[in-house]
């Protein structure tokens, strides 16, 4: 597969941050030539002994085999290697696909020093081809001699993992717990939430906090429902989709035994920034973006119905092509929120562009300046707020629009 | 706004079927001036006492002014006049919206010679606006005065619907009920399921069969499960969905009570079948369409399941961009079936273009020749087939693909 330059998205945020070291985590990447030329593609994350890790998958019925690798894997709790490869997703391989998770498993083990069973493995990149996991032999025992825990690694990590991404997504945050401070780093990849054959999301979460793994799978549940569940680029689920934490616990903290504790406030709240921040790049580096889009929902009988609202809003190719169009097209809002079959009564709904509010009480508002809102259409950040005068529930979601780009990534022949 | 001049779709048909009168039906289309100029925008159809009448309409939470009325008028049962207006939804028009039905009814009672009850209406095209619907005044007893059953004025009646459309959409067929020969004609508009603002989906079917309102609707809604409902161009859903079928009873059969009545065995074929046609004219004028898609789903544990399978098959956007770049890429297929949420088991897929398997058993058909799959692609017709391997549920829908030309179309300013 050819690696033609696509040039970065213009939603790119104007720098990268250079992450600090995270104790007990170290990083090399490599090239496997597991279908790229002149371009690493594999990572290796060394982790401490003791490390503890949580993770949530793609809810498709036909998980790649490395999810199914990853949700045995976890029973176990403990983690010492993380391998991500691109360029293959070993999605709907079979038997073979089983056969090249367990290789991978069995020499990273090797490399890292540790049972087979603490190893995690993700794969993004072409489905249904066989991955050829025996070019690993001999890689990452050299990645695990030469892993490192400075900024260039980590920046380095963040380009291995990605496929049709047109730029390394890194975040990273610092909390404190019990008056020590810990950190997170975060590394993701994707270009939509999405595209099974090359766009699959993957993020890896890392913080030297100490805590137990059920604290840890809690607080990754409730982020990612405030974070990576809230955005969306085309409503396609890949079969590989992956996020995982992984805590070292060398931060020297006292032990925190509930995810409830009181003590963990700052620490979840900079790692729910940290996941809205990955997420949030996702949607910026969706295949062909143009513009960011934030749906907000207000309004609606309960937060659950103001949710699946905003994303009928934000999954609708209606709506998303008129953002493309910069066409303040509230029509198409009112049809995907009739669409959505959740309580809604089109004589209550208001609709704004940005500030401009564009409909009200079931009509076109009567003061709405058209010169307004397609000032708003045309700045590169647009929000759509929908509210639906029924209750207080709530959400938000984001979005990028659909241009003839998508098109053309998407429907380019496989080469 | 201008009719800036569209290719017809390549998925046209080579012609246009000639449609025979339906006795009781006279049809008569004007220019009102709605919206559109240099152009019919105006439908009359005339239907005569004793007309029966049966509808089905959007699910969408937020419908149209028109559609609330015929929802109404439906209680009556009764029709004498239907009046179909293009260039403007009436729909989220708030008060206005309902003034302007009642305003639409009134005159064409008057021309007809009816009660308001017995008039329905459609409107379809841009959402949001205040229909002018007193521009109708003179206009429909205009046409009255010179509707025809002549096979012209079903031609203008199909073209004076369209919006988006590149081509009108006809089809005719024959019945025998109890030995007396019946005709069914149908006329619709859409290129699209789909979108509010020009793209809605109407469609209007006439016989003289002489049969009861419940008949009718049994008839409709059966039907309609296995024809617009099997169809999709980008899952979008219009607030003016309409799809009605009147009655007019001239042709003289024996009386039929039930739906059930083998007497009608022939009758709900043909109404089927045109149905069908219908819809496949809708897909095959899918905003921006390239080629027109049959997706099979076999091997399901319901025939509703197999359904839910196809319809994500069939609005994935990965899926349809693939079509469209010609590109057998079946990792798509399982991700959309995967992300349908209904049983499936992985390793039990096989997938088909066309006649090539190219997966079989949860990995990739060791038999499958790219080339051969390649030249399915090709074609301006595809095929999709799925088997999930677990039961003998099963459902065929019809899309389109994804290209280009849905963005341009979509994504202009509005004018």
């Amino acid at each position: 597969m050819s690696s033609k330059p696509s040039p970065v998205s213009p939603l790119a945020p104007a720098s990268y941050p250079d992450l600090p070291p995270v104790a007990g985590v170290r990083l090399a990447t490599a090239q496997a030539g597991i279908r790229y030329s002149g371009r690493t593609d594999v990572l290796y994350v060394g982790l401490e002994a003791g490390t503890q890790a949580a993770g949530v998958f793609t809810r498709s019925k036909c998980p790649s085999a490395p999810v199914d690798w990853c949700r045995d894997a976890l029973a176990g709790g403990s983690a010492r290697a993380l391998v991500v490869n691109s360029g293959n997703a070993n999605a709907f391989t079979g038997r073979l696909g089983r056969e090249a998770v367990a290789l991978t498993a069995r020499i990273a083990a090797a490399a890292a020093g540790c049972a087979e069973g603490e190893v995690f493995i993700a794969s993004t990149g072409v489905i249904g081809e066989p991955l050829p996991a025996e070019r690993f032999e001999g890689v990452l025992a050299d990645c695990a001699g030469r892993a490192s825990d400075g900024s260039a690694a980590w920046a380095e990590a963040a380009r291995a993992i990605m496929t049709t991404d047109t730029f390394p997504k890194l975040a990273t945050r610092e909390a404190t717990i019990g008056g020590t401070t810990v950190r997170i780093n975060g590394i993701a990849k994707g270009a939509g939430m999405i595209a099974p054959d090359m766009a699959t999301m993957l993020a890896f979460v890392f913080t030297d906090a100490a805590l137990p793994q059920a604290v840890l799978q809690t607080l990754l549940a409730e982020g990612t429902g405030r974070s990576f569940n809230c955005v969306t680029v085309d409503g396609d689920t890949s079969t590989s989709d992956t996020l995982m934490l992984f805590a070292t616990g060398r931060a020297g903290h006292a032990p925190v035994g509930q995810a409830g504790d009181p003590a963990l406030a700052g620490f979840k709240q900079a790692l729910d920034d940290l996941l809205i921040e990955l997420a949030q790049l996702v949607a910026r580096d969706g295949e062909g973006a143009r513009k960011f889009v934030t749906v907000r929902v207000e309004g609606a009988e309960s937060d659950a119905s103001a949710h699946r609202i905003a994303m009928s809003i934000a999954n609708s190719p209606l709506v998303k092509t008129a953002v493309a169009g910069e066409d303040a097209n509230w029509g198409r809002v009112v049809m995907a929120v009739g669409k959505a079959g959740e309580p809604a009564d089109r004589d209550r709904l208001a609709i704004w562009f940005g500030d401009v509010r564009v409909a009200v009480e079931g009509a076109r508002d009567p003061a709405y300046s058209e010169e307004a809102a397609s000032a708003v259409m045309r700045e590169p950040e647009v929000e759509v707020r929908v509210d639906l005068g029924l209750g207080a529930g709530r959400a938000r979601v984001w979005t990028c629009d659909l241009t003839k780009g998508y098109i053309e990534i998407n429907g380019d022949y496989r080469s």
